[in-house]
């Protein structure tokens, strides 16, 4: 692993308006370089202690306030300065220069924090939590990334790791016997050893779908025929919230996707075009990203016209349900319920199941006639009917999007599966790309332990494949982390961290 | 004046991508705040010596630095802290709110500036130039900035005024014999002081042009016939350093301006509508409005047609400098001289002023054939006919907007009124309207004085305009500054400073 002998140095805060502005600058002449640049009144940075502030003028320039930090006791780990400055990006840029001419380096993004990680100021996942805690737009995430930072995350990870240990230096007795052909492990309490160890991995695994849903945002299609309302619907949502509310261009022009924070959550929602069966080629392309959306969402929002016929609502519901897997979860909603507060109860007609009875004065009645559970019941049939599996809590929800009826149940029942208690409890979340990959690889490793055990496979190959699932847990919080994998990382940060 | 008692914080750092955000608190409190949010691990900040950082931890937010400053030795003049953190907006709303519960209270704009103020940490027009210092976008504005920040400014302006009192005691000894009807002044010398403080006051008034258009961006206009280039112009001369400027919307559709920035100076170039005689009212106005941006312009970039005849030339140039005051730079160009490169010197015809001898094949002869000395000599014979006065340094300067050619002798023009040398030397310029406001009342007063002397007004009327004199120069360091005009003066601030 690169170690650092220079100095480096960057803007630390943003460039917009402000009162103040900080210039970090680590390495081992950082304070040497801090004295050159700045005038102090009272000595030089290079005689005086750590976590003290100077007062300074860089001539010419502005009157800066300096931090010094004395190696270990910083950030990095190095001897560091905080150049704390008025917040002018002219000024910012006038003492860049000079401590650049002084012999500082402009740092890279995210080299602050790698120093830190290469001086043993933090593990790796405790780094990249770093990056995570900044670009937190929600409660729930900022608290996933505190965890980690905090090192709850890497202690849950060493502990898994040295149970892998406990277990290789079992096996490995086991080696160093092989020629008297004895089993020294205990196989039954090893394999209960493994079988909990290899639990805890997949429910590691497992935790990346939520966890990377909290991190950048859960998705929550809009799904439903044409005119059901679903724009209106998003519209209605974010209503009062338009203010906290930012546009994300959605990856085509025909998905629209707006971010709206529930309960501490932040959810992205995804308007999508009308799902029907489809004549044309380019329909049909757009009904395909329509229900692509709907896969890739965590959460779906079918939404059904109450002003057509409970033959096309089925149809309607069955498109949606058809592509829906067993892990995401559904809300099913008729909209347009207002329409029914037109119509005088005496007024109602005899109903049966088809369109054709209805009188054409109220061409929109739909199956104003059933209450939201017969109207599930009703569905649940077609969908058995046509063979599709229902799916759990499989119940109509009743809304107007027009008038905002029925949306605050709507709200907490998408806030239901994911609210910040949850998520900041005591449930370990993986939420970063790098952290799954590395433990699906090691619950693969653990599979083959397992089959080989089973099999009878001579001990060493089974040796050598949990040596290589704790290989993968090591490199999670970077016992072994080559630098390219270390530049592929730290990279992605700002710069000034 | 109004005193603080309570304690106030504000975030103090910009709010977009970094790494590190400041939130700032200051007053009696904001030590015990800082303790009850803040959990430390090496004792209470209540404890800790001024200019010292102590590492802590916000509970459930974020692990912060924050640096203590102790009364009188902050910016502020009060006890003050400053927390650093993670640079996400979520962390420092949250540590916000906190402060909040625990009895701070939001920071007004400037509100840390005014206190520093009222606590006599620095005087008004110090104050000032700290928001004139944040803003500064340009070497000379910051220079001008940073020299009333550093307090030169004031003590010129306090020399004045006790050259005043000088005065003004002197006057007030004869006050005090007036029964016996003898002059103790020798008001010969008190006049020549007079004079001198009075010469001062009116330098200094004039300096605002200067100052201002430093502070704000030295206006430029284009103005010159339709179609002789001038937008061509424009873009030539922001060509390269596209990437330094912004568009300012003008205040009327048909004004365009752009911000550029020569030597250290920022400039801003207003194009123009053409300058003709109009027949139609809606024309007019459009002209009109030219005319307003070239008299409000600093430097005017009178742009000639060299493809028009000497007569049409004549007719553009008369209608540019007769609206020219003496204050104003002219630098008058003949564009369009790639134009000439075509034409084969042996096919040059015989030309006089009148444009109908030039060959037809030749549309775009003009002035072709006077070189850029001649052609000044004919322009200055036309505005003489016309009894239009000659500005100082008239001379012609060849130019291609389309080539190029002439641009660097044309940007180095433009500089040459408002190098940074020239505004950063020992020239004092005044570039905020409240004391330049204040200097024109106290030039008046002294007007008055003077005449009185002059006209052997009563001695106790005449001093009476001299303390007013002596008001007003104290106004401008904030001697006399009534509550009203604190917070005109620092809502213009932003949070946090």
């Amino acid at each position: 692993m690169t170690r650092f002998d220079d100095t480096v140095c960057a803007p630390a805060t943003s460039a917009g308006t402000g009162a103040i502005s900080i210039i970090r600058m680590s390495g081992p002449e950082s304070l040497r370089i801090a004295d050159s640049v700045v005038r102090f009144r009272t000595g030089a940075a290079l005689s005086s202690e750590g976590y003290t502030l100077k007062f300074g003028t860089v001539e010419g320039v502005d009157d800066v306030l300096v931090s010094i930090f004395r190696a270990p006791h910083s950030y990095t780990g190095e001897d560091s300065v905080e150049i704390s400055c008025h917040a002018s990006s002219y000024i910012v840029s006038r003492i860049m220069e000079l401590l650049l001419a002084a012999g500082a380096r402009s740092a890279e993004p995210g080299e602050f924090t790698r120093r830190a990680f290469v001086n043993g100021k933090m593990d790796l996942a405790q780094a990249e939590a770093v990056a995570d805690l900044i670009s937190a737009g929600s409660e729930a995430a900022h608290k996933v990334a505190l965890n980690q930072l905090r090192g709850k995350y890497s202690s849950e990870l060493k502990a898994l790791r040295d149970q892998l240990l406990q277990l290789v230096s079992l096996l490995e007795l086991e080696l160093d016997f092989s020629e008297e052909e004895v089993e020294f492990a205990n196989r039954d309490k090893l394999r209960a050893l493994l079988d909990e160890t290899s639990a805890h991995v997949l429910r590691l695994c497992d935790s990346f779908r939520v966890g990377n849903a909290i991190k950048a945002g859960v998705p929550v299609a809009i799904v439903g025929a044409a005119n059901s309302g679903k724009s209106t619907l998003l519209n209605a949502l974010l209503g009062e919230d338009r203010a906290i509310v930012s546009d994300i261009p959605g990856t085509t022009r025909d998905t629209v996707e707006e971010v709206l924070t529930l309960g501490g959550v932040r959810f992205r929602f995804i308007d999508t075009a009308g799902i029907r069966e489809a004549s044309d080629t380019v329909e049909k392309i757009g009904i395909e990203r329509s229900i692509r959306s709907l896969e890739k969402a965590e959460v779906v929002l079918g939404v059904l016209d109450g002003c057509v016929p409970l033959k096309e609502a089925c149809k309607a519901c069955a498109m949606i349900v058809e592509h829906l897997s067993s892990r995401q979860k559904l809300i099913l909603l008729r909209n347009k319920v207002d329409a029914y507060d037109a119509i005088a109860p005496e007024e109602f007609p005899v109903m049966d199941r088809s369109y054709g009875v209805l009188p054409l004065k109220y061409p929109a009645f739909g199956t104003y006639n059933l209450d939201p559970e017969a109207l599930s019941r009703e569905l649940a049939v077609c969908l058995t009917e046509k063979g599709i599996r229902i799916p759990e809590e499989f119940s109509v929800l009743d809304i107007s999007a027009r008038t905002g009826e029925g949306l605050d149940e709507l709200r907490s029942r998408i806030c239901s599966a994911y609210s910040v208690a949850a998520v900041a409890g005591d449930v370990t979340l993986v939420t970063n790309l790098r952290h799954f990959d590395a433990l699906s690889r090691a619950g693969a490793d653990l599979a083959a332990v397992r089959s080989g055990l089973d099999s009878g496979t001579p001990t060493d190959l089974v040796a050598e494949d949990l040596r290589s699932a704790i290989r993968e847990l090591g490199s999670i919080f970077g016992e072994i982390a080559p630098d390219e994998v270390l530049g592929s990382i730290f990279s992605s940060f700002c710069i000034g961290k």
